[in-house]
This record gives structure tokens, sequence and C-alpha cells, in this order.
């Protein structure tokens, strides 16, 4: 059983039925009825008006979205583990022209507001430094832990007081949604985020994700950075109609419920062995290198994270029968 | 009925079967079974070891291409009329970091060794201006001809002696294999192409393109930029699936085969109206505004190009039956 | 005696000496008393307020202005002779990180309203084209012609009522006032120029110029991209102290003047033989390649430019007496 | 008297003189006399055939550097306080297109093989992360320390056996020439460095760095992208005219002993306040606000360094006379 990775799930039935049923003859690009329904549809999950835009990666939709708040003149500050700057080869600096991250810390990969005024304190607003522009949190973050409401808004403040854009890796959105219990809205643009890459692969989708602007008009400078990028895809109606699919019926929630649900089954076995709290769909587990072994040999696959870390996901297809065989062998280890 | 675009048609069943068939956990990004059998299968295909990227669109595969064959301070001929320089939003310049596009004419989109030379002989050679590095020729090209073997070898033969690339942009290469009844070796690398954007999407798959090239360390470096750039899609499974599709019981072969045939049908209703013999699956006609008008009144729908002129492209799965009632309409003017 | 460049010319002794002048400790970079005066000195010149920069190569100014006005994703309309496309290998697409120069033509390197919107209404103004942002002209042109405030100021309401922003690239700027005998600012700012790339090196300076910006807050990001460029000089005050010898006591009115004159009186000696009218230092000759090697066998050093032409250039320093040996000899041939 | 910066030092008689003396017609851009005994003079210096090109700023020389080093999709190791981090706006990022500085810890700015090779263990080398291309080295380093040779070699060692290139940032490169005893070349080539930032602004130039090129064909590149960024001047020869100048009469090594000597008598001065070593021309000093306040009272500029920390360099025009009586009253604190 695989849980090194929830980009390797299958996708979810709605979704292909979805994909099945844009298999007509429609408007190339974006102009078809399924891409034109993207707005009304997410603005109706984030309570107030959005401009979406499907791409098919997270990393276009994070890179997309920093190149539309940060100039490349510009830095952006984010976390020393965020996904931007150790797992997308250089994307926003080439989507940005060249804006540089700011690397801050933080536990479990989340930034404070005060890890974020240290690392701008550092900074000498000058013309020999790239001047900050932006904050780019993930939610959850790379270590499966959430940033709440008011912990978003905390962020957003700052921001708005330091002339900041604030933008949102939701690569899985769903499950911090789910983790929290709060709203979509609380969750981004009423604690001030200006853009998010809202995830729907890891949960399920296929190859469609929507980078979602709170106001401002970047959406209309995206959508040629998106073509200039390749990502304006000739027939979009197939990405609009997974995100749709995702959307209709709560499957979105659904996924991320039950993929938290098994990672917090998973939690409970592994007790003083968590690394970090388990607050979506993430565990990272001390583990020997005979431990980790040995737990392989049972047939659990996962990643190593670091000497003596063992990162293992959750996705949205597998039930808690699959899941209780390796909670009762991390149990036994 | 349209005509305006074989972006706008649906996807061949075939291609959704096997999306279907890859719907099992598998591993992340292009290490997946499919993903794998991709070059060994393009190999077979091109009689040589090629090495293939998936990539979601023909901008993408371009791109990639132009910045692996030419540096940013390097120039590349292309025609006028090329999609590079006129539909892609500036997407060589983004991709290559700001190579330059050298336009050259030609008689329905297609460049010449001479017209080429001419523009070559343009260039002075010295440190202020970027010095050619490649030559990027569309087949099927954007009017609807193709290049037969022994033009791609004269060029091919140029750009060798001139130490420039030859680039490939085979959004409907499809149709040039079955316009022209040549092989696709024929078609490329024995006539000294070194990359190919070999392209499915117009032809009845959904998002998936292959960038093929045929030797060189290209490949390597290119992975780095399709990451880099978003393109390096989290499930490539569903792509390859897509390729590998089309390539079974040559359905790629089968679909351009219909659609060229429908085309020639319009071409020969069309006769004098004919802008540019029709020699794939695109049609370019003299109308005027009024006969326009009358076409679209009948419910057909395609583009105007330029005034007086209307461009209408048959799709793989358009029936005889379908487009028989256009041209009679044509032939009734 | 050479008439190949006014690049090739010696330094105005009062530019030597003012460098001389600035030889003590002074703030670095731009925060230096000569640096501190260029913009209330410019703005005399130019009788409004202006912000300037200097730099050290025209390229710097000219592709610092295009990327204050034209986004990446935007493209520039100047003209198919224009040095930013012949002549700077690339500089404006490196510094607008990619934007597209479409190019117009018209007689000796002058752009028209009319071409302009020629080339204008050839864009299709949707996401797949770069969209125009900037005009850019040259000021004298490249084939020594002048554009008159009327003709400036045509271009500058046509940018206007389209939205897009004016560039002049003024390397030999100083040409054109003393060619038109217009004022600095008729010909710049009341004509609707945004920004513009004043020369002083082809005139007797040294290798400062000063990118001069009519209002707008481009002068505030254009300090990072120079910065960011490499063009943010540590010892400054030497390249305003020459902008500064320039201005003073007008020498470069009278070094335009000079060559100006020098230009008349070979061009009266040409005759028939002028390609363009001669209105600034260039001229652009008729000759056979037997009359072009008479000519350089008595002594006279200048360029081919294409079969059967010659570019000549007087430069601030050439005296009439230096000069008129070549009159003579272009009246024997 | 300043001790802010060297950069605010003015300019060696010997390198106006010489100046003056290039002020006569030549060709223009770098087909001068000039500029052509570069290479030749260089050579002599480094004992060894090298390539050298001038440039204006420091900034453009590391940063054409780097991009000759490493590609977009690299990744180049520096210390993070080094300039071409903290103080260039990003130019590195600009020239290489978006390449990522990794940032190494090592005491007084100087890197370790063992700092390096920690950082290079964090890698993964996969397409998800631009992979390590460079090693960028700064001697004298931003603290004023100096790399000696076997430190050099033993950084040359380890990028050979990993296939990086090596990059020196030598803005002070003559201060560690003294500083160390050994010779040029002993400290770049004969060390594995294979290209040189060599400095001369801050040691008694105006505005001409050299880039020197170790073998390999970068320089043929280089010269493009140099023009390509507006640093290939028109009139070369001044800048050429300043290197040769500091080179004449070993001017560079005696201003940077002058310079260096003054550091040494305040460090002497300075006993337990320094924060580093003092080993060429700048000083690292513990001093309270109250003791900066009283320094500045009596008339001593320089900058605050981080709280309780300030910095001072000696400049080569500074006298011993100049310098005594900051050495005093450092004493006094």
């Amino acid at each position: 059983m695989r849980f090194f990775s929830d980009n390797a799930a299958p996708v979810h039935p709605n979704v292909l039925a979805t994909m099945a049923a844009a298999n007509t003859l429609d408007t190339a690009y974006d102009g078809d009825a399924f891409s034109k329904r993207l707005d009304a549809r997410l603005s109706e999950t984030f309570e107030t008006e959005v401009t979406a835009l499907w791409v098919p990666s997270g990393t276009a939709a994070n890179c997309l979205a920093l190149a539309a708040l940060c100039p490349p003149h510009g830095s952006i500050v984010c976390h020393r583990d965020a996904h931007i700057q150790n797992d997308e080869c250089g994307a926003p600096e080439f989507y940005t022209h060249g804006a540089k991250l700011l690397l801050a810390d933080g536990e479990g990969a989340k930034l404070t507001p005060d890890a974020i005024t240290d690392i701008l304190s550092l900074q000498r607003y000058d013309v020999h430094q790239q001047r900050p522009h932006a904050i780019s949190i993930t939610n959850a973050t790379e270590y499966g832990r959430v940033y709440l409401p008011d912990e978003v808004a905390a962020i957003g403040a700052l921001a708005k007081d330091r002339g900041l854009a604030l933008h949102m890796d939701g690569a899985r959105f769903a499950n911090a949604v789910v983790g929290t219990g709060a709203s979509p809205a609380d969750l981004t643009w009423r604690g001030g985020v200006d853009a998010l890459s809202m995830g729907f692969v890891k949960n399920g989708g296929m190859n469609a994700e929507a980078l979602v602007f709170f106001g401002g008009d970047h959406a209309e400078t995206t959508r040629y950075r998106r073509k200039r990028a390749g990502h304006l895809l000739s027939k979009g109606r197939y990405l609009a109609a997974q995100i749709l699919a995702m959307l209709d019926d709560d499957v979105w929630l659904a996924n991320a419920r039950a993929a938290n649900a098994g990672a917090a089954l998973l939690a409970d076995a592994a007790g003083d062995r968590l690394i970090h709290p388990v607050e979506a769909n993430e565990m990272f587990l001390r583990v020997t290198a005979d431990e980790a072994v040995s737990l392989r040999a049972k047939g659990f696959d996962f990643y190593d994270w670091g000497p003596g870390e063992a990162r293992l996901v959750v996705s949205w297809d597998q039930q808690e029968a699959d899941i209780r065989p390796l909670a009762a062998a991390i149990r036994a280890l």
C-alpha cells in the first residue's frame, strides 16, 4: 500500500464522468461552457466575487500568482521549507523573472507574523536589495500543519500594514478547510489573502488547479501570462470540468475528510513518534532505518524525509480498511 | 456545424478509455508505467531512438524545444505567419529568455532554403545582433500546406551547413504525415529535424503533446525546464496514456486521414475560391462578407481570416455526411 | 579621416575637465553632489519637472525605458530599422523579459501615425498575442532624419488615444534639436513623449547618457532595474559630471551644430547621391564599389551600408577644414 | 574623514591621465588599441592566457560571470553574506534568468569545503530542484577576510570533483593579493577559479572592472551577453585605459597596499573590538551607539553594520596621517 504521495492516487469517478460529459464540441481554449461557469461557482464557494483561472499544475498556479503579485525586482517572504522554494525547480524565479524568495523559519513550515517581521527587518529597503512585495504561505503546510483563520488574518494584517500582497499555496487547501473546520472565505480573503492556488489534483482531480484572485486586476494580466507560459490549454473544458466535478456535491471536502481521517488514524497509532501534529493528511514520523525497512517489508511505501524521518501521506481514496494495517504496523514498531 | 478550429473537437473514445485505464495508483510525475513506455513507443514510430517528453500544450512543446535549441542571445528563423510568432503571446521569448524570431516570407506559410538564406544574409553576425541558432518550420503549416520530405531535407541541409538547429512545429503533424504519404522519419530526423512538437490535441487528444528529441542531450536539460515551467504535471500518466492511445492502432493516422479527407471534399467544392492548395485539414477560402453571412446563416461556423478570407478547419470526428452540406453550400455561393 | 561613427570621436575637453573636478571624495553610487543636480538641471532644459537617471550606455537607457513602459507580455511598435531592433543584441527583450517589437515601415526610419496604425490594426488584442503597450521612435533617426514637433505630437496623440506609452531614442537628440530648431520640450513631452534616452556619448561625452522621465512613477522602479542591471555605477559622479558639462554653456548644442553643419557640407557636395535628406549629422550615399574604394584610397573611412550604399557620420570635433576634402572628393566622383 | 566606502574615493591620477591619453579618435566599442591590449596585459599578470572583458561595474562583472557558468535551471553556492546575494538587487537572478543562490554559512563571509559540502548534501539532484552548477566566493570577503591559495584550491578541488564551476568576486582582489602575499595566479586559476571579477573601481579606478576568464569558451558568448545588457560601451577605450593604468607600474598593488596598511593601523588600535581579523582594507568594530556618536562627532564617517557594529573602510588614497587620528580616537573609546 502506497503512502508516499497523494499525487499518485487515482482520480475521483465524478471527475472522470464530468470530463466525459465535456467530451462534445465546444469553443477552444477557455471560452467553453464549463470554463465560463468557474467564476460563479467559486464565487459561491468563497462567498465573494472571485476570478479564477484553471491551470494544469500547482506550480503553474503558484508561480502565475507570484508573478502577478511581485515584480522582477521584488522579493517574496516564504518559509524555508516551502514548496515554491524547494520543489519547483526555480519556477517562481522563472515566472517572476527573477524575484527573490526570502526564507523565514517557523515550526511545521508555518510562518508567523514574528518570523515574517524578522525577515523584513533584515531588509534594507534601498535599491541595492529587492524590495519585499509579497508573502506566500502554504495551507495546509508542507508538514501537514494548518493555519487557522486567525493565523491567516494576523499575517494578512501584517501584509496589509507593510504594503505586501498575500499568496496562499493551497495544494492541499481542501485538507486545510476540513482540518480547521473553517470556511474557505475565512481561510482566505477574509484574512487578507489576495490569491489562492486552489489544489484539486492531490485530492482526486487529474490535472486541473484553480488560481483564484480575490479582487484586484491581477486576473486580466495573468491571462496573458498563462497563455505565454503555455498553460492556456486548447481544450480547457476538460480542466474546468474537473474543478466543477470536485466542487459539486462537495466532493472536494468529502475527499479531504477521508484523507484527513486516515491520517488521524495513523497519528493516533504513531503517538510520540510524530514529528509534527497531524492536522491534515500528511504524517511525519520518527523511525529508525531498521524500522523503515520493516514497514516497507510489510508492503507500506513512503518517502524518507531526512535521517530518521519518514513522510506518509493518505490519499482521498484510501479506506479505513487500507489504513488500519499500517496503523497496526506503526504501533507494533 | 463548427469548422472554426480542430481545438474545439471532442476527444477520441480510445483516448478517454486509456485515460480511464490509467486511473489506478501509480508513481507521481513521469515515473509511471505509461510515461515510461513513451520513448520506446515513439522510437518505433520514428524508426530511430528518440526521447520524448509529454506536455499539456503545443505552446509548451514548441517553446521548450526552442529554449533547448537557442540561447537568449540567439535568434530563430521562422515564417512571418508562424504560430510561434503570432499565436503564443510571446511564449518563445518567455521560454528562451528573449531570443528573437527572424521573420521570413514564403507562400502558404512555408519556408524555403532561399527565403531562409535571404534572412540569414541580412544578419551581421557581430555582437550587436542576436546570432541565428535555429530554424523553426510548421508541418502542416498555418495555411494547411505540407512540407514534403525533400523540402524538409533541403532546409535541414541548409541548417546543418549554417550550424543551425531545426525545429518542427507539428501541431498538425499527423495531417502532414497523411497529407504527404511520407513516413514520420522521412518528415523529421532523416531530413535533419532535431526536435519535433508532435501534436495530438487537435487530432483527437485531450491535453497531451509529445516533445520529441532526435538525438543530442536536449532532453536532459529540458526536463528541468519543463518542471520549471510548471509542465511536469503530477499525474503524468494521464498524459502519457493519451499519446499511447493515439499511437495504438494508428488512431492518430486514421483521425488525420478523416480530417484531411473532409478538407479535400471542401476543397473540391471551393475550386477557384481556394487561397492555398488544401494539403491537410485546413481550407482558406475567398468569400465576400455577404457570402460569409450566408454560410453562417446556414449554420456553418468558421473564422474570418483577414478581409475577404475565411478559414475552415475539419476535425477528426467530422463525418462525410457532416461535411457534404458545407461543400454544397460553398458550391452554391 | 574617419567618418564611420560618432562613437569613435574623442571626448569634449569640458567633459574631461568636469570629470577631473569631480575627482574628490564624495558619496558612492548616485548620492553625490553632481548626481543630485541632474534633475534640476534637466528640468530647466526641458522646461518642466523631469526625473533623470544616468546610465553608461544608450542601450541601457533605451531598454530601461522600454522595461518601464511595457510588461513582458506586451509589445512595442518601432521602425524596422530601429537601433533597438537591429543593434542591441536583443537588449529590449532582455530588459523587458521578452516583450515583442512590432516592426513598422517608413521612409528614412521615420514612423508615421499611419504606419503605426497599420501595425496596430494587425494585432488581435486577445491573449494569444502580446498587446501593444508602447511606441518607440528615434530622433534623429537611424538614417539621419528628424521628427519635427508636429510629427512627434501626431504620434503622441495616437499613442495617447490607444493607451500606449511613447519612448524616444535620442542617441542623437542634440542633433535633432539643432536640426529642427525646436526646443527640447517641443520635441518631447509637449508632443507626448513619456521617456527619452538622451544621448551624450556620440556628441562629445564619454560614457554617460541620461534616461529622462517626463512624469509618471517610472523613475522609482527604474532605479531598481538600473541597479539590477549593473548600471548603478559605484562612482556615479563621473557620469553625472559628464552630463552637466555637456549641458553647461550649451556644449551639447554647439557640438551638435558643428556635426550637423559638417554633414550639411557633405550633403551639398553629394547632390543626387543622397539616399535620405541630411537633417542631422549622418549622410547615406549612393556609391559604387569602385567609388567606395577610391574614397577610401584617399583616406576617408566609412561604413558600407548595404550594396551601393555608404554611411558617413560627422562627429562634433570635425572641423570644416577636415570635411572639405571629403566634400571635394565626393563631388569629384 | 570618510571611512564608509572605498567606492567614494577619488580616482588615481594615472587613471585620469591614461583616460586623457585615450582621448583621440579610435574605433568604437571594443575594437580600439587600448581594449586590444587587455588580454595580453592580464595574461602577464596571471601568468597564463586569459580572456578579459571590461565592464563598468562589479555587478556586471559578477553577473555576466554567473550567467556564463550557470544556466537558468541551475543553482550557485555562495555565502549568506555575499554581495551577489545582498547588494545587487537580484542582478544574479536577472542575468542568469532565474538561477538560485544557495546560501552557505562560514565565519567572516568565507566559505569552506565543508560548508559547501553541507549545502550540496541538502540538494536532491532531481528535476524538482535547480541543480548546482557553480560556486561563488569573494576575495577579499565582504568582511575583509582573505582566502589563501590553499583555501581557494581546496574549494576549487571540491568544485572540480562535483562538476561545478568556480567564480571569484574580486571587487577587492588587489587587497586580497596584497593581504595574502600570494600571486594573482595562485589565488585564481591555479586554485581552480574559472572566472574572476577583477575589481579596480574601489581601488583607484573610475568605472572599469575586468571580467577575466581562465579558459573555456565563456568569453565568446559573454560578449553577446555584455552587449545585450548594455555594457558594451560605445567608447570602450576609456575603460580599457583605466585598467591598463592600474596595472602599469603595479598601481593596483600599491593602492591596495596603502589601503591595507591603513586598515592594519586601525586594527592595531581596535584590539578586542575587532569582530573579524583585518586582512584587507575593511574593519568591523564593536561599538556602542554612544561610541559611534562620539566617533562621528570627531568627524569620522562610517556605516553602522547591525546593532553594535560599525564598518570602516580604508581607501587607496588615505594617508597614514589621515588615519592616525581615527586610530587614536578608537583607542580612546
